[in-house]
């Protein structure tokens, strides 16, 4: 379909303008949990395409942006895998804010990614403020044939724009039939205790285990936070408490105002070993891979700075016998599922066939691909 | 010290019999953050040793109970360990687990553990039911080299006994300059959500990221459950009601009655997110050892059966420039933990010159030594 197509956008929801004049809080794995109360999803009009429409004007988009080739591939691919596997809000709402991001200089629109191997396992990738998924992209084939060689391998990489839907480069791995582990950090917002500053981005941590043909792979990918930011302008909005254990005020106290925690910070979820958690993925992302601690991360939403941050992933065999371990562990999955345990990524699950996309965040992203160059310059295969 | 200079014990204190009555369900991560209210810590007279005369103890204590010298080694080094830099309560406490259990059969006094390495950088044990310390022992100096050579390396060991202080095998890596991750696992008590079964053990998970000299190394060490099952009897004992998100009753119906709570199980820390991670370290113990699941493996402390338990340790070179990442580390950490923030293994940490056990403890423990061969035979140099 194409710009002219676009249904006619009278108003914006009134919560918009809250989240816009806060939005540079956010960062992407904030709206994890709120995918349902995220603004963005909040608008009567939805535009619905079946997936080879969105990914064209996916790439025209990020084309129109003034993204190249290489980046304009990564990019549809990361956003068409979180649309159609993961959190829908880190798909298209999410490249929202890669092509303003392209446009306002936090991205590079053409950037050379540069990889080291120090150690034969151990690679090292400079994105050259790009996003984070071309540099794994250029590393991807190199490191599963590491992987599958000597049967563990650690990816780090410096220098690129928020990793986006961080259960996306695990579950990149598990379709290779390999177990990952990701880890990645941004701009500071949680604290690691009431009374404390933030000091931790929402940190979050993902873990994929393939589960064979059939099935989707296990995807866990979430939060150090104990909600998204979204959750609590929410709250603020339509006048409800937030339960203690959300969110801090300006003074580092535990609040259950929402107009004081807009104010304030998000907690780690869980309490103390909350914390931990984000502490060892901000050892994982910025302390394995030198990039910047949260502390000193630039915001990803504003300004003209490339935030410039770490991600490390670490990928391993199942096992020497990998056809097996994995049968054994979708076994194992469907044995848990049976019991009643939630199975991130494969409870629930389902391949769309369709999208359906905010009106809104739609019209945005059409805007952008009507300043995309004429379809017959430009191939995405 | 020997055992004719112990103090005489005139009583049990008289939650021992509750413990004792419950305490085959409670796995020694259960005992974390209940240090203060363990019963074994409960009792009025405690015995002081400085540090030779403990190893001393440790050591006869476990000829005495049968186990040959690797064994004793393995095991003395991890008690000193635990008791010297970790929680107490996994020294020489959990010592007296490990004793009856090389008595009841459920140790292997003598294994003969296997390493395969079937990828370069893939070790996988058999600890042939022995303690787990052992078999990561007798490939630790190959594990090393391997992670140095390759930049990362995975230890995956199955057949073994509970592996005790998990934060050990990343204190044993932080040691020689290298970030570790390990997980482990062993019966099932802990329920994904409340109104299922219990379907994880208290699943602990466990980073260690070296700090450089001058400095203990980060260790973080935590279990997956909300809080140890020894409160829960404390609770009960005293007629406290218990926090809701602790435990469920038998239903599988969140409990506040510790009463109820005793007959039911303990439900993960931080609710869905928190039993992900119990999911997480599941997966990577079990799924990646292929040893068995927290629903398959017999209770460690009852019966003459191993629990047979996987474990699965991750060691990482903190990059290439190896003494400058550990150096950048340790700023960050003073730096947070300057802002307030708790950094495990080293806020509060200081080398202990003597060690206290609780006297019914050492009671035990030299009741064991005193079967021990007459130290002439043995070295454990």
């Amino acid at each position: 379909m194409t710009a002219a197509k676009l249904p006619a956008i009278g108003c914006e929801h009134p919560m918009a303008g809250i989240a816009r004049r806060t939005h540079a809080r956010v960062p992407p794995y904030a709206f994890y949990e709120g995918r349902k109360q995220d603004w963005r999803f909040s608008m009567a009009d939805e535009v619905t395409l079946v997936g080879q429409e969105a990914e064209g004007l996916a790439a025209r988009a990020c084309r129109g942006a003034g993204a190249t080739e290489p980046t304009t591939r990564s990019l549809v691919a990361a956003t068409m895998s979180a649309a159609l596997f993961g959190p829908p809000t880190l798909g298209f709402p999410h490249l929202v804010d890669y092509l303003d991001s392209f446009r306002d200089g936090r991205i590079s629109t053409n950037p050379q990614p540069k990889l080291n191997r120090p150690f034969a396992a151990f690679f090292v990738s400079d994105a050259d403020r790009g996003i984070a998924q071309l540099g794994f992209d250029q590393a991807f084939d190199q490191f599963v044939e590491t992987v599958r060689h000597f049967g563990v391998a650690i990816f780090t990489q410096t220098n690129s724009y928020t990793a986006g839907e961080l259960g996306y480069f695990v579950r990149r791995l598990a379709a290779e039939g390999i177990v990952g582990l990701a880890a990645t950090n941004a701009n500071a917002m949680v604290v690691a205790k009431p009374g404390g500053p933030a000091v931790y981005s929402t940190n979050p941590l993902a873990f994929g285990f393939p589960m064979g043909d059939g099935s989707p792979p296990m995807i866990i990918d979430q939060a150090s936070s104990a909600t998204a930011f979204v959750n609590i302008v929410a709250a603020a909005s339509e006048g409800r408490s937030i339960p203690a254990g959300w969110a801090v005020d300006a003074d580092g106290n535990d609040t259950e105002d929402p107009n004081l925690a807009l104010k304030g910070a998000l907690l780690a979820f869980g309490g103390r070993k909350g914390a931990n958690v984000a502490l060892m993925v901000e050892m994982m992302s910025a302390g394995l891979s030198g990039g910047p601690w949260s502390l000193d991360t630039p915001d990803f939403r504003s300004g003209d700075v490339s935030p410039g941050v770490g991600m490390t992933v670490i990928a391993m065999m199942p096992g020497v016998d990998q056809a097996a371990r994995i049968a054994r562990a979708r076994t194992q999955a469907d044995r848990l599922a049976g019991l009643g345990v939630f199975i991130p990524g494969v409870t629930g699950t389902s391949k769309k066939e369709q999208l359906t996309i905010p009106a809104g965040v739609h019209r945005r992203i059409a805007e952008f691909a009507a300043n995309a160059p004429a379809a017959g310059n430009m191939s995405l295969a």
